[in-house]
C-alpha cells in the first residue's frame, strides 16, 4: 500500500523526466492516481506505460497550449494539438466551471486531445462546486462496435461521464456505449479470461464470449448495449456521442477516411499520431442558475435515499449508487493510501528505473 | 387512410371545443398527428382520449402562460403550472433555439408540465434549423423501475429524445432507460400479450415476460436497460435523468413524499390532479457556435455512411439510423396522409360526436 501523495509524486517525477512540464505532469499524475483510488484500475497508472511510447515518440504534444477556435462565452472549440487528453480535459473542466457560474452553463469541444484516460475521475472537483459535469470522448481511429444490426466496425466505445451533486456522496456515472469497456476486454484477453456474458459478435454476427475475436481476423465487434435483443439504444447513445465530439469539434471520422486531420500542427496528413486522438466534449450546468443548488440537492437527495431504500433482490447486496464506490475509495486513499492493481507497479519500474526515478516506499506495515 | 392536416384540423376542434384556444389546441393537434406520422402511435391522436379526462376536469390548465421563475439567458425556469406538457415543451424548444442562436446553447427547465406526449415529434422542426435539440422528462407519481439490484419502484421510465441534424435526414433518437416505453406495455396488457423479451421482474425479483404483473399486487417492476446482466447502465441513465428534469426543474420526487407541490396553483397540496405531473428539461445547442454547421453536419453525415455501409447481419435487412423510419414517415404523411392504428379513430368518435365535430373523410380511394 502507498501513499496518494507519493504516487502523484512518483509518477509526476516520470513524466517530467519523458518531457513533461510539472504543472501538466502533476495534473496527469494526480488524475492516473485518483483513478486508481477510485476502483478504475484499468485507466490510472497503467497509462503510465501505455501512454509513455507516445511521449517518448511525440506522438503526445508535450509543451504549449491549446489553440482557441472559437470562443462565444457559453461555447467554447479548442484544438488540442494532440496535447495530453487528461491534461487538456482537466483545463476544459475548469473553464467551464467558472463559464457555467457566469452563464449557468458552457459546453467545450476539443478536437485532436491525446487520450483523456478516466472520465469518472475529473468529476468530483465538479460535484464539490455543486455543478453537474458531463464528459465524453470518441476515438475515430479505434472503431469496436458495428451499429447494431450491422457486422462492420463504424463506432469506437464513446464512454460518457456524468457528476450530480447530492449535498452528501455525489452520484458520478461513467460508462461506455457497448456492453463494457474496451480495456476490459484488454485485460480479459491478457488473463485469458471469458467476458462474463455474450457481448461481442464474430464477424459473422454470431453472439461470442471471447474477447479475442476482437483482435483476430476476421474481427468480431463489441456489442452496443442491449446486444442483439435491444442494441438499438447503445447505438443511439454512441451516435449521440459521437455527434456531440466529434461534430461539434470538427474533428471525426469523416478526416480519418479522407486521410488528412484539420488544423495544420502535424502538416495536415494522418499519420500514426492521430491514432490515440480523440474529440471531447464537456458541459458543465450551475444548479444556482436554475432554481439553486439547494433545490436541485433536495431533488437529488431524494433520488438518492429512493434507490437506497429499496430492498435489494439479494439480501446481501443493498442497491448502490454509481460513483459511491469510486468516491469513498478516493477519500479513503487519500486517508490510508491505495493498493495498486496487480501488475501495474512492475509495468512502471523499468520506466522509473530507466529515468532514474526513485520508487515510492511502500506505507509501513503493508 | 386521412390527410395529415385534416386530422390536424379535426383533433383541434375537438380539444377546442373542450376548452383549449386555438393556438394551443392546434400546437398540440399537430404534434399528436406528428407522432402518429412518425410511427409514434402510442403517443399521438390515441391521447386525445387519454388527455381528455384531465382536460374536462380541470386537472389541465387550459389557458395562461407559464411562469417565468428564472431567466438567465442560457438558461430558463418555469413553473408549467399544469398546462399541456405538449404545448409548454412546444413552446420552450422555440425559446430555447431562439436562445441557442444568440448564446450558443440553452438549457429550459419546466416544473409541473402535463404529459408531454411523443418526444420525438418535437425534433424535426429543431434540426431543419440546423440545431441539436435535446428534451427529456420524468413524472415523479409514476415510477416503474426498481434501482439496479433492487426491488421496489424508485425511478419512472425516463423517456428522452435527440435530434441530430446531418444534412439530410436527421439522426432523432427516442428512447426510454427501462428495456422499453411503459406505453408499450400498456398495449401488450391491452392487446393480452406478453413482453418480446424477459424485461421484467416480478415481485420476488425473478425474470418475466408477462406485463400484467406490473399492475398486479404484488406489483412487479419493468427492467432498466441492460436487465439482470448489466442494468446499470440503464438505472445510470434514469439517474441522470431524473437530476436534470427534477433536479433543474426543482420538482420532483421529494414533493410527492412531502405531500407538497411546489408553486401555488394546486394550493400547495399534492392531489389526484399531480399524478401525471412531470418536470421537463430541454437543451438545444447551435453547431454555428462551435466551428459552424457545416463541419458539423460533415462529421454526422460521415458517421451515418458508415454505419449505413456496414454490411447487415441479416442480408434482408440493411442497418438502420434511429429517426429515418419516422422522418420519412412525417413526410410521406404530409404529401400522401397516413393510416391511424387500429382503435385509434375509434377512441375519438365518441369524443367528437359528444362536441358535434365533424369526423374528417378519408382519403378518396382510401
Amino acid at each position: 500500500m502507498y501513499s496518494f501523495d507519493d504516487l502523484v509524486r512518483f509518477s509526476s517525477k516520470i513524466l517530467q523526466a519523458a518531457g513533461l512540464n510539472e504543472e501538466k505532469a502533476s495534473v496527469i499524475a494526480r488524475l492516473f492516481v485518483t483513478a486508481d483510488a477510485m476502483g478504475h484500475d484499468t485507466h490510472g497508472l497503467k497509462l503510465v506505460a501505455f501512454h509513455m511510447p507516445d511521449i517518448e515518440d511525440g506522438h503526445m504534444l508535450l509543451e504549449g497550449e491549446p489553440d482557441v477556435l472559437q470562443d462565444r462565452g457559453a461555447t467554447v472549440v479548442w484544438d488540442g494539438k494532440r496535447l495530453s487528453g487528461v491534461w487538456l480535459a482537466q483545463k476544459a473542466l475548469s473553464l467551464a466551471a467558472e463559464r457555467a457560474k457566469q452563464y449557468g452553463t458552457c459546453s467545450i469541444a476539443i478536437q485532436r486531445a491525446h487520450h483523456t484516460g478516466c472520465l469518472e475521475a475529473f468529476l468530483p472537483e465538479l460535484t464539490e462546486q455543486g455543478l453537474i459535469a458531463m464528459i465524453t470522448n470518441s476515438v475515430p481511429a479505434s472503431k469496436l462496435m458495428a451499429p447494431f444490426g450491422g457486422l462492420d466496425r463504424a463506432l469506437s466505445t464513446n464512454p460518457f461521464a456524468v457528476g450530480i451533486p447530492t449535498g452528501d456522496v455525489p452520484i458520478l456515472i461513467d460508462m461506455s456505449c457497448t456492453i463494457c469497456a474496451g480495456t476490459k476486454i484488454m485485460r480479459w484477453v491478457d488473463e485469458g479470461k471469458k467476458t462474463p456474458g455474450y457481448w461481442i459478435q464474430d464477424a459473422q454476427g454470431n453472439l461470442s464470449n471471447d474477447p479475442t475475436i476482437l483482435f483476430s481476423e476476421p474481427k468480431g465487434t463489441l456489442l452496443p448495449i442491449g446486444g442483439h435483443e435491444y442494441g438499438h439504444k447503445g447505438y443511439n447513445l454512441a451516435l449521440m456521442v459521437e455527434a456531440l465530439t466529434q461534430g461539434l469539434s470538427g474533428f471525426g471520422g469523416a478526416d480519418y477516411s479522407e486521410h488528412i486531420t484539420p488544423g495544420s500542427t502535424n502538416g495536415g496528413k494522418a499519420d500514426l499520431s492521430v491514432d490515440r486522438l480523440g474529440p471531447v466534449f464537456i458541459q458543465v450546468t450551475d444548479p444556482e442558475a436554475f432554481l439553486g443548488l439547494e433545490a436541485f440537492e433536495r431533488q437529488t437527495k431524494h433520488l438518492v435515499d429512493s434507490c437506497k431504500n429499496s430492498r435489494p433482490i439479494n439480501e446481501n447486496e443493498p442497491v448502490r449508487l454509481p460513483g459511491t464506490k469510486g468516491y469513498l475509495g478516493l477519500k479513503r486513499a487519500k486517508e490510508v493510501g491505495l493498493e495498486l492493481y496487480p501488475g501495474i507497479m512492475e509495468d512502471i519500474i523499468p520506466i522509473a528505473e530507466r529515468y532514474g526515478v526513485e520508487l515510492p516506499d511502500p506505507l509501513p506495515g503493508t
